[in-house]
């Protein structure tokens, strides 16, 4: 190890290894100055055109984790948007001076419509409470709002903590915007991307109801059942799936927003709290609610855990989904081959003309990252609460948003290049149908278990039909034969 | 490596070591003699005083796995015990002759009893249609129902296959038991066990309610709140809990019974499958409906899925309950030290009088298998379905059914043998509330967040009080600082 | 909700509905009277026939967590029972009484050769830091070794703290035991175990070296290969598991014995941890050393989560083997069928004749349980130490002693039961091998992959050979074709 | 469910609901036109000022999942870079026209300084081989060099599969740059930024070796240790890690290269694989190899599973110490205030003065995600490979890669700016030392166990010190104790 270290150290002489080894310089935009800002630390530099303040620009340099991909999700900046307008709406009631209220309610709104995401530099790796996050908000926002009232940056004009955060705390608008931001997401992408995969499959099942094809259990051939029937059972997932995620909602709705620091709503007033859910409801035409304990609010995202165990399920499902037709799909010559799948790019780069199931696979993937990954590290972080905070929320959020939105781009992706275009390959599934042994099952009831295995047994062992060997075995006759081993027969029970 | 493995294998000079390395002995009751029993892979000896037949046998040989602890559990047994007598009753309905259905119902009643336990000899790690775990049911019922019937095992006058597996299939009466156990788990054993810890916590929010106290966020000081009220998230998260496993119940009751082997119903008569689902739920008194859609019953365990994930939530809820508890109670004086937890027994083998919050550890153990243990090991199973049946579910059934238990058991030992106990430290309490810094908080909409951070910072850095900091800063007066830094006000929002 | 249990409280007069509410009792040995012991608490009743003392006793009644099943795994009985011994010799070294220490040697003994594990009831939720099974081994030994030293059990001729828990805290000794017993596991019979399957893989290379067949990436087929390369995959992963493990020991084979009670040694004297670790190492005939820093030691359980993950690659490595395994066994009819796998059982309860891969199925579930399972509850246990102790070590322990051996157990099964009887179908793999169109892939060099995709494309369009479809797009001659498609020359580089 | 959806269908009217619910676009480059490219599917138009051809805008187009931030992993770019340039300069070797074969060098040449990233559009969540993302290499590196040569982009006089992938498949070359990549990744930036935290955990565990303080087991009370010593368990569980990781190295050190589609190496020549090792050895100064098995370095992704299991281990340690030192640090007066940290910035929006522990929360989210997250996403897609290719490739690989970079990064972080400024607050280690009953345990030698136990007990319940105990129970002289309780005697074996 030793000598691989010093050989990598020494390693300056060769370009491309220097390139390999150094750190990808942060690529942050050209400044044209810098202004001072200042929170309670003291002064600190800030680039000239950004809004950002003395408090974000102090997160930037100590937390410098990762790089520019882990930047807090979008929408949690645009949640900020809309919560902070609410806050100053619901503030201008409580006496908030209107002038400066009106400012900072136009300037949440630029926020909200996503007009400043670039003034939003923080990664998720910050303080585990979002605070800084939440600061970067109140600054950018408090400085846009002076702005707009033709002040200056910095001069905090309106002030990030006693005007943009009045009667809040990081501890409870943090986790309001993660609930905002998963409830917009889980109805606006989520749910709408399972309900186009949903009726896809089912319309495929509706196209497959008269193809009668071999089942296979142990992935081994079993009773026969239609094309039709397999898909009804995807689709059924899927229906079950938007169920399991809609059933997490109502705990999503509850907002945090009126706990302030701990949870006991200290510094707000009475009824801050209902009048500001009230105003998130409106805004985002979602039926959010004020929670009905703010301790646990703030201490515990069970509601993330919960929500994001739901998404562990359908991400279950899609894998087993997933995982079939691409099975179903294989060959050309070689494989299952009862499906043909869309051909969307060339699959291989040294063999020529071969296609791959690339939707499958790249949605498989989503599900084994999420199923086995996201869900975890949710939960975990969702366990480590202590005392009046969990302080692993950015985590958290980033978590359950990373999977809503990969879920649901892939099942879009998977519905419209592959699912949608899926035919059956009505040749193949009808000559392994014929050649099956397990349509022996429909003698059970006539000549019962112990001599219908023997009938498939011989067949199997001497390579014959079934009618070959119940005939030669004498437990029934060719009539007898014909008249029960008779697949569309076999895909329900009988009269 | 080699080495050691040399000197292991020369161990057997050293009687200790070798006990050891050898492998336990599988304790098999001491046999009278063996019978012949026979399926269709020929004949095989089984021990006389067992009631099961050539597949249990069969079995037993064929997966080694684990030793005995490794037994499928109880629950699915008992259930199994239930679905047969159901399935004799219906199946008289449909023309099995009474004398020989009334003497299954009869056999399989004594395993619902557990009467029959120790005939049920088989582990987790068969086959994944958990298939020789239903012939071991059909088997000991064909067998003790032939008794009944002054027959001797082993002849098959009830056949384990046509009579007591009559119009089913391993692939849907496995999934059928692993509903019904799942089912009467979580409503006999585990909701009940969450609502007595949610009464206890509950109860101590309420005794606990005027006692005010420090509040934690990252662990460091913050504003006050009551004891009460941080106890009332505990009661909030656990009430929560029962919400979301309830939740998934309407899934949970679906049976795939009448799926038969691949979900078609094939060899079943039309309302087998919904006569069935009847007389469960009228046996288990639970609302149980025949599945709706019976490829998605077998093909997949998303029921399960979910469910393990509503206890993965629960289990992060009581992970950080019992981690805050620990916490709070940590001393006895070089600690937190503001709640008094029971005394069991003693903490120590070296450290005299050291009492420990074991009821803590015991169940943080417990979820921490879980949260991160058998969830995860549910959800892969579930994931990994193929075509027309999964093959995880003896895995899947083990691992959510040893959930439930677990985290139900732990929840009771953790309410009876500490949360009952709680007691707060007044004293101690009081002495940290009033010394804190953060009561500097209550100062904001007076005197402006950077003043009050100055004033702060003033005391920390001299070791004042707030008010000694105060006033020599001249923010404000002694008056004014005695009717604003008031616990008493600072546990809820102003009027 | 209500509903339902109200309905379940009532379900007394159904006598199978009861017995599934039941909970089971635990079935205790039926004592013949009780006696007092005592501990710091005061005096509890033991039963009579039971070596155990006061602090078992008392976990045995405060921790009714999950029933008989739930009791420490007997590797650790057993290591108790070596270091206990091992600890008596060094102390005789000194001081301890020798008419004593030999006493204890003996009892010792008892304990590691299994003779006493019906003494030994305590589950694996108990306190975290396994106090109470250490509190077990010793009052069950100090009874023990005052029986043959002629004294009753309960009047501490032998003391179950100063005398066999002498120098020794549980802090140390179950972070010792933890180790001698995943060490003896490993090296006894989980390496064993992997080495018979590797071994059994590799004949199988051998054996089927000169089988060309069909390959398959994206589940589609690719160019060929030997089946012996395949299984040379197989058993190179099996290899390098090995490694894996191995490379994991020395840190293992560390012991905290001698740390006490927080890692400094207090109450030992100096040298007494070398001599141990020495004393264990002659006992086991592993090269167990005394821990370079025994702060680590107790505080963390780095050491398991390591050999964990190992053990969870290795797992990941059998899943791909066993699922390869009976895809490419699939059939009989309807599957890819190229390999046939041995047949142990029926199948299925309802499809006669049917034979399944069922020890591919047990062994899939052993990984999936602990791949997702075990490792990532081992993982976070692991994560969760505070301070100067780690409390989460019996469900550590018996997470990873449950892995090595449930691990250990499959495999020898899969080997046994499957692996050894796999038999190449070579009529099948040789029809599949010449229809297939990716042997296009050996023109690349002679006419470029566009040319070549050609071919490919319009054979598969038109449902023809290559050849034919080669000839027809003029892009080479028939000699020319016969030269360059020959499987034979597929299966390595060229000169 | 239904009636949200409606109403947020109804959106349309509120700008800032529809700016959340807006698809934010892909932001691409504006081009300046387009140029047709084409590929074995037909033409397609590419836009002119990028590099990339046909496969990779087909790419573009069928997986519109994540966005931006989803794009493949730099470090894989880089190693794209390394490997063409050794892959063109072994084919010239073997044949390849040299003035392709250096135009290919220089332009793979520019890939592996970071010139080209731009050029790198794909994401992720593509076909699981990664040929996308293999072609998107071949095509730059293609169209790069034909520029070079005075040739048109888009011309293929460089061809993309012919010439820049000669004797390549992407099936060897997307394992060979996950190898390379995750190799100097560790070799370059993890393994430094542990050295680094381990370096200064070491520095304090010297700085801090006098201050004898109160230990904490169960996180109560213990018998005392120095602050150096706590420390030097955390530095111990670093120094480990680093073996850990390196450990797995040999095996990361393996090369797919050589492989080609399946594993055999067809289209390749004998010692192509053994000389592009060595100029990727050379090329990185690291110690690559060809993998001695090509088909398990296909089919599986085991050493990538191990590697992240490493970090999974280092995870769990690195968690265990941030915990540590947030909770002895926290306070400032109502916590453990062992430990004065570091205050980087102000901790909260309304608690003014407030400083937090967020090195320790940064490192602690990181740690749960990984701990949690990515690896068993790793694992599970680890486990998934079919047949000749596992196709979870980007998935792993991405996974891996953000563990690594996160984690080092997140270290290196908390070394910075928490661990290298942490200070002991003396005065309060002292005073807690002082006041601990646990100081009793020293006793045990000459008064035995239970007696000392009464000590402390005695004390606790009456509030006294322990002298004033043993002196009123009589158990020892004023002189014994004074002897026998010294903290400076207790922190080691004695004599």
């Amino acid at each position: 190890m030793a000598m691989v270290l010093r050989r990598l150290a020494g390693a300056s002489g060769s370009p491309s290894a220097a390139a390999l080894l150094l750190r990808p310089a942060l690529t942050r935009p050209i400044s044209t100055g810098f202004r001072e800002e200042r929170d309670t630390f003291g002064p600190i530099r800030v680039p000239n055109d950004k809004l950002w303040g003395a408090q974000t620009q102090r997160s930037l340099q100590n937390f410098d984790i990762g790089g520019e991909r882990e930047r807090m999700p979008v929408p949690i900046i645009r949640a900020f948007g809309v919560l902070k307008k609410c806050a100053a709406k619901v503030n201008m009631e409580y006496g908030l001076d209107p002038t400066i209220g009106k400012a900072i309610m136009q300037a949440a709104e630029e926020v909200a419509e996503g007009k400043l995401d670039d003034h939003f530099p923080l990664v998720i790796w910050q303080t585990g409470s979002g605070t800084q996050s939440n600061m970067n908000a109140n600054e950018v926002i408090a400085n846009r709002a002076a702005e707009i009232l033709g002040h200056k940056r910095g001069d905090k004009f309106v002030h990030p903590n006693d005007h943009v955060n009045r009667s809040q705390s990081s501890n409870d608008t943090f986790p309001t915007v993660m609930h905002i931001a998963a409830a917009v997401e889980i109805n606006s992408r989520f749910i709408p991307s399972l309900e186009q995969l949903h009726k896809s499959l089912h319309s495929k099942s509706d196209e497959f109801k008269d193809i009668i094809k071999i089942g296979r259990t142990h992935t081994q051939d079993a009773t026969p059942l239609t094309l039709g029937q397999e898909f009804s059972g995807y689709a059924t997932q899927v229906k079950y799936g938007i169920d399991r995620i809609a059933c997490t909602l109502p705990r999503m709705y509850q907002l945090a927003q009126g706990g302030t620091a701990v949870g006991t709503g200290l510094n707000t007033k009475k009824g801050f709290d209902v009048k500001i859910a009230a105003a998130v409801a409106e805004e985002t035409e979602l039926p959010f609610v004020t929670a009905e304990n703010k301790f646990e609010a703030l201490a515990a995202h069970d509601a993330f855990v919960e929500s994001s165990g739901a998404v562990n399920t359908i991400s279950a499902s899609l894998m087993k989904i997933a995982n079939d037709i691409r099975l179903l799909g294989s060959g050309p010559r070689c494989g299952l081959g009862e499906l043909i799948l869309p051909e969307n790019e060339p699959g291989s780069s040294i063999m020529p003309g071969k296609v791959n199931p690339t939707q499958c696979e790249a949605l498989t993937m989503v599900c084994a990252q999420q199923v086995m990954g996201n869900h975890v590290g949710v939960t975990i972080g969702g366990s480590n609460g202590h005392f009046e905070l969990n302080v692993y929320k950015p985590m958290i959020a980033a978590g359950l948003l990373r999977s809503l939105r990969l879920l649901g781009d892939a099942s879009v992706s998977f519905e419209k290049n592959c699912v949608r275009g899926i035919e059956a390959n009505h040749k193949r599934i009808s000559q392994l149908l014929h050649e099956s042994l397990m349509l022996v099952t429909s003698l059970n009831p006539k000549i019962g278990y112990d001599n219908a295995a023997a009938v498939a047994k011989k067949a199997h062992k001497e390579g014959t039909t079934l009618k070959e060997s119940a005939l030669s075995l004498g437990v029934l006759t060719e009539k007898e034969f014909h008249e029960l081993v008779v697949p569309e027969k076999m895909i329900g029970p009988s009269d």
